[in-house]
């Protein structure tokens, strides 16, 4: 059987399921998820024993530490996916949401809700909590998940799915609404993104060529999660001591996200004080650092480099940050529509016409007005879970919860109006 | 030049004049709106003498007197351009909304505003009316126009893109948020369809073919607007007095459009006394019928064929229509989803619960209840304006609007809030 033949076939099966979903109750969704969890810390030692099976074949194939830190379940790891489903099914339900209600001149009365996509599929790598986090977000939501992880967790993904499926027998979801899909044969993520009319949306999580790939093959929908060359401005009006906080804090709390800061922008009129206590305290932090010329001149004895054009393109992820110097917000804009992937731009400021002016010439999913960039997050932003960041501009844009997942339809209700 | 850095070159020009867009009022885009209403007027003569070139060249190469008519301007349908474009400039302003707010409990205010996309690509055929349609939405929702019409139209389309540009000669909006993407080149559409970074959105509008190449080779995100295999369901509990005329408005009053049924299905209970009643009105209207075997049964002295499986699948954008029998509201849903384009889908039913119960099991943009599927469309649901009927799930869904035309950012405001 081809890859196509078999992601076509989990579809099919999905889809048949779906209507499980799409005739149940929130409080039906939310009583599989509390399955999910509860089967999950019931067979903890099978997944444990499981994700061992992919520990002694990563280390075998000497994958660096970080890597093995992603892939590794422990008990308390393996609670906190149990979890996470109690948490997304305490939620408020997503679906039969009325987003808008009129009643037209002919007496009909329109109303728009939110409804399931259908069956979603998930392209993502590594860590295998994200089994289990994709799956009950997509359920919840009244959506049929085919899954697709990372062949280095394909027993932990295993064995997490079975358990899924078996919880969801003893409720009225059919288990066949979460399918695994093999990730032992790469035909099958091409497979998904071509099963057009058979997958209604396609999640790709993970590394940019994965992204990449997704953009330039998939004939499905697909929601692009990526990279963020994220900035903070430090306008002439800041608070400087808010801004060196927010800025140590945006690159340094956790460095390899996509939320994090890259680049540092500075006004001109502050320059000369500011630069100097916010490159010693990212150099302190154990940032490395680059610069522009007029920055270099004011670096002192704190060691840096000169920017290259590389430099401010670059999604570090490591300690390491670019601090320029501009002439104005208008300029700081400037910067960051050459350099920035529309993810998330920060400008520290007490002036309200400067922030509005730098919100309005803005172009990405977040703006931070005197906060930190780290704040583009699902939890952070009160959604309840997260199945990831958008960084494009249809359907969804920034952190994706529960609603996320959903689309609309029109329901539209007569009493026998023709059209004329 | 290549068609992509032709292409390019006028995305990075409309891009930077957006700025223009970005920074405006509501007010003042609606005046830019009446400033192109008045000019459409005011050069009515320039507009009508190129249509004629286009006319002159569509005759001599034989081109059929529909697509003759839908290629003809008139003093009345220049006037209706211009009323058009007033029309939208009285809409609210559908940007600078706030879609949700919230008080993070670390003191952090969260909102959700709509703003505009940045650069959209319009890709249509025919009628050059859309140049004027699109361009003015477009604007209104702060997004600069990218506008690629149809090679046939290029005399108008020129025109009519000069004289809207002319226009915002005398606004505070630049004249370079439209640009004309010549259609003298084919390239220049696959140029559009992959100037990823340039062009935010593309939306084409036009035959299957065109949409099914946006589909295969777009790297730029894409609405889709397209085909309609809309059913009418007949259930058990129908007040058949409505449902007559119903089914006659649905295929009748318009064939041509995407909104127009194909396929009634009649539940077995009513088939016997109902089957002859709607094939006479049918017919009586003119109606081409084919039918399955329980159906043709039924037929009498109507003239009918057997349905095949391609008639079941056919959008006929003619007087032509397929009717079946079917055992339940569940059994109508399975057809529809194995035949129909997740378009509009009506029920006429007096049963709520089997009301609630085909809306369920639907997956489409919009469900009609007792009503004809004519009604999904931008004026009849009162948006004032219509730039297409989106047949996706992502993004937007059935017809679209100002707000369609918008996307979102999160707008973070703290005072000096850091992650731990």
């Amino acid at each position: 059987m081809s890859a196509t033949q078999l992601v076509n076939g989990l579809a099919d099966t999905a889809r048949a399921a779906a209507r499980t979903l799409s005739a149940s109750t929130g409080a039906e969704r939310a009583s599989a998820l509390n399955a999910i969890a509860d089967a999950v810390i019931a067979r903890t030692a099978e997944i444990l024993a499981a994700n061992e099976e992919d520990m002694v074949r990563a280390r075998a194939a000497n994958i660096n530490d970080s890597l093995l830190d992603r892939l590794l379940l422990t008990p308390a790891r393996v609670e906190g996916i149990a979890n996470g489903a109690l948490q997304v099914s305490k939620l408020p339900d997503p679906l039969g949401i009325t987003l808008r209600q009129s009643t037209l001149p002919n007496g009909i009365d329109l109303k728009q809700i939110t409804v399931p996509f259908g069956v979603i599929g998930m392209v993502y790598e590594a860590r295998p909590n994200v089994t289990v986090d994709a799956a009950v977000i997509l359920l919840m939501s009244g959506n049929a998940a085919l899954l697709r992880g990372s062949s280095s967790a394909s027993a932990s993904n295993q064995i997490l799915i079975t358990v899924m499926r078996d919880a969801l027998k003893t409720t009225k979801i059919s288990p066949d609404v979460i399918q695994l899909v093999p990730s032992d044969d790469r035909d099958t993520v091409k497979a998904l993104l071509n099963a057009r009319g058979k997958v209604d949306l396609v999640i790709p999580r993970g590394s940019a060529s994965l992204i990449r790939m997704v953009v330039d093959e998939s004939t499905v929908p697909t929601i692009e999660t990526g990279a963020g060359v994220c900035h903070v401005y430090i306008d002439e009006f800041a608070d400087l001591a808010k801004a060196v906080p927010i800025i140590v804090n945006s690159k340094v709390q956790r460095p390899s996200v996509c939320n994090a800061a890259e680049t540092v922008l500075i006004h001109k009129t502050i320059a000369k004080d500011f630069v100097p206590v916010a490159l010693k305290a990212l150099h302190d932090a154990g940032v490395i650092l680059h610069g522009d010329a007029d920055v270099l001149a004011l670096a002192g004895s704190i060691p840096m480099s000169a920017a290259t054009e590389e430099n401010w393109c670059t999604e570090y992820g490591t300690l390491e940050m670019n601090v320029a110097i501009v002439e104005s917000v208008d300029a700081a804009s400037e910067h960051i529509a050459k350099y920035g992937t529309k993810h998330t731009e920060a400008i520290i400021t007490e002036n309200k016409a400067n922030a509005a002016r730098f919100i309005a010439l803005s172009d990405c999913a977040a703006v931070m007005v005197n906060t930190s960039t780290r704040f583009t997050d699902g939890e952070q932003m009160g959604f309840g879970a997260e199945i990831g960041i958008s960084n494009q501009k249809l359907h969804a844009r920034g952190p994706m919860g529960l609603e996320a997942m959903t689309t609309t339809t029109w329901i539209v209700t007569g009493d026998g109006q023709i059209r004329s």
